[in-house]
């Protein structure tokens, strides 16, 4: 295992209301030093909610992505709030994005997005149970809820509107949870032994 | 559909050597106006690599991370350069991050890692029939290359260290990709028929 490189130096770089740039001077545990920018970040980090029906179907969102200019199909998500816990702000940003809140909330894992210059890390939280609540959050307008069947999601991985990774990584990893819950197929052959 | 918001006024808000911020006035259709900011891309995008040997492992690098602060887990990625497709870039980042060339390439997808905010594009690329060839990067240290064999890729879903949702995504793409060129199963009885 190689020793983390030393930070020699934080330096605040530029900001803007929404994001703040700092360089980082290290020195690599082989005496090379590098200066690298990064994104950092404040707050408690965001939750990605796989939320499933009684239909076996994940609810996504069609909203305006800025970054791309253009409508995507993703998956609800938000940043977590001062006070509040992870699941806590899975269910309040899935009334908010999608109608519903669930009953059921379990944590998948952490994902990152750019881990190389970005710093944010994002809760996958699976939410079963659903029943209809909807509360008001900061959309400029109301989302499109689309029901999508898990059965179908090699498909839905195909669709260019679906490219956001850390959506198609928190599906795989349900649909992987899934499948290790479920019993063992058992033939009828082997069954009837 | 709804119809895509109106950009009334994009302004640069601030830049770093890495990092150019835009922010972006919209009216939508509903007539809501916003600001959002996000970062502009410049460049040609960037590719993921996803490079099976004949074991039928995937080869991971271990990197220093700044935006984590950590080593992680992840696929040999980089920028397309001037002058690049996707294939060469892809091929030179594989020879410069693994020590590998790939005799043959093909493009999986196009992933996303934040469009809400981010423009960023990364195409994911398959390379087979690997062989030895090393090329100089720009790493401050050799990156640590560990084969992971395909059939454990669930084990490698639970691990910290492999955070990235567009290497994740990439992954889960690739195995789908290739439950799908192989043979349905027969079972024994039905193929004696």
């Amino acid at each position: 295992m190689t020793a983390k490189p030393e930070i020699l130096k934080l330096t605040q770089v530029t900001n803007s209301r929404l994001f703040h740039i700092e360089a980082m001077d290290l020195r690599f545990s082989n005496g090379v030093e590098r200066r690298y920018e990064r994104l950092r970040t404040g707050g408690l980090g965001a939750v990605m909610i796989v939320a499933i029906n009684e239909q076996d179907e994940v609810l996504l969102i069609r909203e305006y992505a800025a970054g791309l200019e253009d409508y995507v199909l993703t998956l609800p998500k938000g940043l977590i709030d001062p006070g509040e816990d992870m699941m806590t702000a899975a269910n309040r940003e899935l009334q908010e994005e999608a109608g519903f809140a669930a009953r059921q909330l379990s944590h998948v894992r952490q994902l990152t997005a750019a881990p190389n210059y970005m710093g944010h890390r994002l809760e996958v939280i699976l939410a079963r149970d659903l029943y209809p609540s909807k509360l008001e959050g900061d959309e400029p307008e109301p989302l499109e809820v689309i029901p999508w069947p898990m059965s179908r999601l090699p498909e839905l991985f195909t669709q260019a509107a679906f490219s956001e990774g850390r959506a198609i990584a928190a599906l795989c990893l349900v649909q992987q949870l899934q499948t290790r819950v479920e019993p063992p197929l058992v033939s009828r052959e082997t069954a009837s032994i």
